[in-house]
């Protein structure tokens, strides 16, 4: 029995996310050839160097052609662009799908492009790193992780059954999921928590009283894992708010609600309070760990790793 | 060249700090014999089990009899009641130390009952887990780890110099710091950040409209950093947050003010404020890890780590 779903297979932006996706495409051999292409010369030649893609391409529309699924791996704000690019080069039958952290506007920019006869299946993978670049992936990123796939109305069934065969096989779990609902469970899960941390970074640096050097030493007690999240790439998580602005500014808007009620709590010495919701917000932890989807080990486990 | 600092040294509070301290003391041979004292006769008898500390006694007066060190290990807001208990049967020369998250209301509640020929020695470790308990400790916590010393106005130099060589033989790095300062500089790396992580999560499951089971499977991004730090001890943290309220209340302001600054650049699609926030706190990371506080590795290495 052969494992592989597609005879070929192209990466448009060579970053973590489609470097992941070349060496667990690899690991399993699920496609024939992988073609790729990036915006810069210099993440091309890195590409070439590592050899990341079967073949790297000097144009978006070269590595598209004859391709029977084309992912979209760069920001998303640079979808619309790059589909408009590759529009005229497509064979009929071909995929379209990308891998973008939000999905509504994705699909307000790159469908109107799709030109017939070609099919057009969202999504996302739910794994990442704080890293980026085309150096930053590995073939385990998606293991045991979600992809949801967001299919638009009159998807083709069988184009949708082969992309999700392709994520199955580079590891993870798929799961159908409506573009709006996507968008908002993200909000919570990811973009509003993004903000926050690069919000509470942005406040440590500033302050006049706590030099930087103090902030950066005394860092390990909860604000480090703030800025490791902070650390994430500025580009991708602009386009992550500017495009999932309406969720996104619904979750800080119950964020600050709740954050006043605490603060008021705090001020009011009403320490009942601040114990019921230390403790119930404990039970969540505990689902995820046994949901699989984080470690136990204290601190992730970074502690007793050390070099 | 002996090593051993202190004859008898006595553990008030046997959970995740104490546990550590005593799994690090027996590492390096620093102290003679150290003895060991819990409110709860099940934590004593798991103490007792699991061979934490040489002798396990009923009462913190007993285990604080005739020791050169008592180090109260229990929450802040606990402090004085343990201290008042002990002070009767301090011997004369003895040190009293801590490892509360907060100085100022420490020193305020403690001192007051330090016997005359007592030293007071307040300290505290800026390393932890999200667990706690007895069982939660080891001997590698404080390994490359921060601890601060604040002596109050009068401390005695020999006794700071022990308690720094104490701290210093259990791994850490010590530095000295004024009580106020402290509070603030934890009011920005831990406080603040521990409150923040609390209320999103609590905001994650209260939302009506996004499942609990929702959040929890597809919590990879971000926002399961959020969730370690929120399931800390809520005894322990409603203490940090009654007795550190105004740096914590502070620093809060200051944060709800740039949050709004930036849901204000979402909410008008300024894309350069955005990335340039975004870039600028990429610079506090990468110090972090060149201080060695922190790990580079994607994820914090627990992507590769997996079962
Ligand atoms: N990182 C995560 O945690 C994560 C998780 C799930 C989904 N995503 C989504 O995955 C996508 C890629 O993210 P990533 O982390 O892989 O980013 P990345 O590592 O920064 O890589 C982005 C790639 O896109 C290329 N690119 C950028 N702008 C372009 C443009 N205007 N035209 C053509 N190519 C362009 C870049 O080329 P150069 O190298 O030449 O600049 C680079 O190869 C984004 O839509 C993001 O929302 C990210
Ligand atoms: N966890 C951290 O990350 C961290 C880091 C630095 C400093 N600290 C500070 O270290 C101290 C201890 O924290 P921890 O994490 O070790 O806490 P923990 O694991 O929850 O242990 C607390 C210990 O204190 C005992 N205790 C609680 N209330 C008491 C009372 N009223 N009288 C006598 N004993 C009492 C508990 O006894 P039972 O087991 O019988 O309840 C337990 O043995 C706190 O002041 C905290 O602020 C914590």
């Amino acid at each position: 029995m052969s494992k592989q779903i597609y005879d070929r297979v192209a990466l448009i932006g060579l970053g973590l996310i489609a470097s992941s996706m070349f060496w667990a495409i690899k690991r399993a051999g699920l496609v024939g050839e992988v073609t790729g292409y990036a915006r810069s010369s210099e993440t091309r030649d890195t590409a070439r160097r590592i050899g990341l893609c079967d073949r790297v391409c000097d144009s978006a529309a070269e590595a598209a052609e004859g391709s029977d699924l084309v992912v979209l791996c760069v920001p998303v704000g640079a979808m619309e662009s790059v589909m408009k690019e590759i529009a005229p080069v497509l064979k009929p039958g071909a995929t379209i799908s990308d891998v973008g952290s939000v999905k509504r506007h994705v699909i307000e920019t790159v469908q109107p492009h799709i030109p017939e006869g070609v099919h057009f299946v969202p999504a996302h993978p739910l794994a990442g790193t704080e890293h980026s670049g085309p150096e930053a992936g590995f073939a385990e990123l998606y293991d045991n992780r979600w992809c949801l796939l967001v299919p638009v109305e009159n998807s083709d069934p069988k184009a949708v059954a082969a992309l999700r065969g392709l994520w199955e096989g580079m590891g993870a779990n798929v799961e159908e999921m409506e573009a709006d609902h996507h968008d908002l469970v993200l909000a919570v899960t990811s973009h509003a928590p993004h903000l926050i941390a690069y919000t509470m970074v942005g406040v440590a640096d500033d302050l006049r009283r706590v030099t930087d050097s103090e902030v950066i030493k005394y860092s390990a007690a909860g604000f480090r894992d703030f800025t490791r999240i902070a650390a994430s790439d500025p580009t991708m998580w602009r386009d992550v708010f500017l495009t999932n602005k309406d969720a996104t500014l619904e979750i800080l808007g119950r964020f600050t609600e709740e954050l006043f009620a605490l603060q008021r709590a705090i001020r009011t010495g009403d320490g009942d309070h601040l114990f019921d919701y230390f403790t119930h917000t404990r039970a969540i932890r505990r689902g995820i760990i046994e949901a699989g989807q984080d470690t136990d080990a204290p601190n992730f486990g970074r502690e007793r790793a050390k070099p």
